[in-house]
């Protein structure tokens, strides 16, 4: 009896917070096998990895190809064999073997070199980001394991989540959560792939709570970091006391390996409440993830003068450090003499290459080409899209012969109300900040000078210019940024009806209208523009799912 | 007794087959007052609409939007009004009274002015280019509605599929077709809004057929018709006899008000057996619709001479009509003497206007901007994009200009493999032919030159080229199109493993990897294409979501 509860007492669980890239099977199979043996020497009795951490979350429609199936249960052969010791869950998707048109997102449960059983996940998000549906069927009614002499329930992401009453856009007719409680487990472990957005991490913690005091029991939840195409996930694994209290966390937006002995005392840690932050390290993480998990290492990006577009190429350096960062100053005749000055000076301090490209011959040279067909008709949006068009064929130009993926700099704000030209500066291979409100450009901007001048205090304290015809101001097409930034979180991020946002923000009813009306009349550019990291509940580029036709609005 | 059994005899059903616009509720629903009334005169006494007409399918995100949903239930008000004297069945999204957190799928039923029932759809499709797991829950098990002193089973599209077995991407737990059949209904109606794709009409037919036999009782399907972004909808709409014959049939590609006297002996009749006119047929729809519901009338279009753009440029003649069509051939020092007059030849059979542009002087102005760049690397695929932006942008700026929206002509077999430009001749508000083959290029040819020469023969007898090299010919760099476009269905659209494919083609290994590695290398480009028109199972631009950063293949 004294030994049990020795045993009892010393309980270790090693939480791998891994970083697998989708499909890269024999790599996410090595950081597994490495987490294992990291547990080991740690003397943990229980190594926990990622939901579906076989093959990288979310793999998407490869989960309808048979090899790529087959291929991940066969990665499940070495693992068993290295559960030899210890008891190793990790995620996977699982083919029926009764009937194989049904795949489960699974849990495999290895224990001394044997598989001893497998847990299904039972709630399948599929709203927003989430497709779960599309691929799975739901999992049964979960039961307790018997792992190291206690009675664990295992559950994936979503289905913790129920219970939390935090879910927006989903309700399960189920509670696990509840199922389990009449079960009285000891300890609860989650393995998620549960992605990123502004202050997630804080909501996620509640998720935690609210299981681990339902459930008299403390909770551990191993989640994925890395960047996977646009969707960024923050890692921040953790471990809530069945008193409701955060007791460990793992890093934020990088691998860890978070042992927690489950009985010992350990001073309750804080999260550094700093949103801005978060979201910085988030940027640079997709950025980074993007380039590398698809070996690629250099990029070039338009560097205007503004504030977008210094702030991208911020992030770019740190991401991918400033050797492999190069800035193209493309000025034309509306180019401010400013813009050069303030360019020049964040790409010294950034220590990145740059160089100057006039636009002025080629953009001299379409006008002529144009000016006969266009019959004297004046000066509009053609001419301004013209000249941001130029300036994306040279970048793909740079991209194409020298191997640079072209960063594109456009915003959530102007994205969002279309104030942006296709195929100019809409193009890239990926929307670094296509997710952010030109309120948290700035807020990031702030950030990345906390010790200094990075971002040129010009650069900030200028009004914002496109620069594509004399003394242009944002100002004179858009209404304050504030204001789109407020209507555009209330109608996108949560789907308020435009009268409530009116009554909301004491907007006049005629601009939230019109505001919202220029949201869905450039759903035609938004659905070409770059894949964009997700930063928010609701980013344009996924998870958000709005016809081009439509007279609704 | 004689007066019921008179009655039975001569049970009348319209079929209400509308063409809805998303969103556009207070129009879709005169569509349907207006097909009230048809009925009536008809003297019907079931008038049937398709699946969620009151607001057009796939509303997508707009069924998160609570005053959507409101409206949508509002415009039931004037149905029920105008169902006095008769019986109607209307789609429709319902938030559930009971938990608002759930939506459904459901069809209306009143008669005689009061609304007397509701029939939930079971059967939630997410595969493919559907998503209703996102949005509803599925209803409670199916009951019959005593209408017109019969027996009657209400379904809506999906719930009779799987009874089919010819679901390929989805199978349900649930079969309700063996639950009717317990129930023994004299008539079964299905609403349905079920998009069309290359000899979908024959399978819809089978699903209907073994739904008939099984329950040996007639089936009346209503199907949506029209184009909504990028999926068509076929209409079809059918009477299938409880022997499994088929008795009537609805127009294709246009609205249709089917009238069914269901007890008078009819002939059977029969499909033309056309899929090239289909395909067609669908594709003029695609066009129109997609301009016409966004309120624009005109194209603009690159022809080059070759067959893609002049297929093109014939679907949109005769989808908008030839007046409101302008075709740009904008030749390089690359393009060859045929390519001008085969070009000319085109338009002037189409009656539509064109103008020649030379790319020479913007072209050779990029070159001396990027030389000092570029540092004396040879010519490659960065030139050859350079002439197909500028030509993107030229159209761009007839689009800005002059209110043209741009058809984008690539086909599917070059989208695969990336045999495009990416902001070049990507560019567009539409890819008219981005889901078709290039061997079904040729058939669409050959069919719109049926009755004489519209493409030029020399279009359709001379290799494909992109004249973007001296000399260049498609075959220089891809596989014969048949190959290609073999690998392509068998890859993407069947999801078959490689090594079946090399296997059932007796094609080297090593040839289809290389193809699939292509198909996996071009996501980046696919995921910035113009929304295509779908009339594949399984298209590019919808339907087929795979990540960009992977490193499965």
């Amino acid at each position: 009896m004294l030994n049990v509860l020795a045993r009892l007492k010393n309980m270790r669980i090693l939480l791998g917070q891994i970083n697998p890239t989708i499909g890269d099977l024999s790599g996410n199979l090595n950081k597994i096998l490495e987490g294992i043996n990291i547990g080991k020497q740690a003397s943990a009795d229980i190594v926990v990895f990622p939901e579906l951490s076989i093959c990288g979350y979310p793999p998407e429609d490869f989960l309808y190809l048979s090899d790529f199936i087959t291929a991940c249960e066969n990665s499940l052969d070495k693992i068993r064999e290295a559960s030899k010791g210890c008891t190793v869950i990790v995620g996977y998707p699982r083919q029926c073997t009764i009937n194989p048109n049904n795949l489960y997102n699974s849990a495999a449960i290895f224990t001394n070199g044997q598989l001893i059983g497998i847990q299904d996940k039972i709630l399948l998000p599929t709203y927003d980001v989430f497709s779960e549906r599309r691929y799975f069927a739901p999992g049964s009614p979960p039961h307790l394991w018997d792992l190291c002499e206690k009675k664990i329930a295992i559950t994936i992401c979503e289905d913790i989540w129920q219970h939390s009453g935090l879910l927006e856009e989903a309700s399960y007719p189920f509670d696990p959560i509840l199922e389990l409680k009449k079960q009285q487990p000891d300890l609860l472990i989650n393995l998620s792939a549960s992605p990123y957005s502004i202050a997630k991490k804080d909501t996620r913690l509640k998720v935690c709570q609210k299981a681990a005091l339902s459930l008299n029991a403390p909770v551990m939840l191993c989640n994925q970091v890395g960047g996977n195409d646009g969707l960024i996930f923050d890692g921040y694994s953790m471990h809530v006391g069945k008193d409701g209290q955060l007791k460990h966390i793992a890093k934020g937006f990088e691998e860890d390996f978070l042992l927690v002995d489950l009985d010992q005392k350990s001073a309750t840690p804080r999260f550094t409440d700093n949103s801005i932050s978060d979201l910085y390290d988030a940027l640079v993480l997709g950025v980074r993830d993007y380039f590398h998990k698809s070996g690629f290492k250099k990029a070039c990006l338009g560097i205007s003068g503004g504030i977008d577009s210094a702030v991208v190429a911020a992030i770019a350096c740190e991401a991918l450090s400033s050797e492999n960062v190069l800035g193209l100053f493309m000025p034309s005749r509306f180019s401010s003499p400013g813009s050069i000055t303030d360019a020049i000076q964040l790409t010294k301090v950034l220590q990145m290459a740059w160089k100057e490209i006039s636009i002025e011959e080629p953009f001299t040279s379409y006008l002529n080409l144009l000016e006969p067909c266009f019959e004297g008709k004046p000066f509009d949006a053609t001419e301004e899209n013209l000249q941001a068009r130029i300036r994306g064929m040279i970048l793909m130009a740079f991209s194409n012969k020298l191997g640079y993926i072209v960063l594109s700099t456009g915003n959530k704000s102007e994205l969002a109300l279309g104030y942006s030209t296709l195929y100019g500066d809409m193009c890239g291979g990926l929307g670094v900040i296509s997710d952010v409100t030109k309120q948290n450009v700035y807020a990031l901007a702030k950030w990345i000078n906390r010790n200094g001048e990075v971002i040129p205090y010009a650069t900030i304290n200028k009004p914002p210019s496109a620069e594509l015809r004399p003394n242009q101001k944002d100002s004179d097409t858009l209404p304050k940024y504030e204001v789109v930034d407020n209507v555009v979180q209330a109608y996108v991020e949560e789907h308020m009806p435009p009268a409530k946002i009116a009554e909301k923000f004491k907007y006049s009813i005629e601009l939230v209208n019109e505001l919202v009306k220029k949201i869905h009349k450039n759903e035609y550019k938004r659905r070409q523009s770059p894949p964009g990291l997700r930063v928010s509940a609701k980013a344009f580029s996924v998870g958000r799912r709005f016809p081009i036709v439509q007279r609704w609005v």
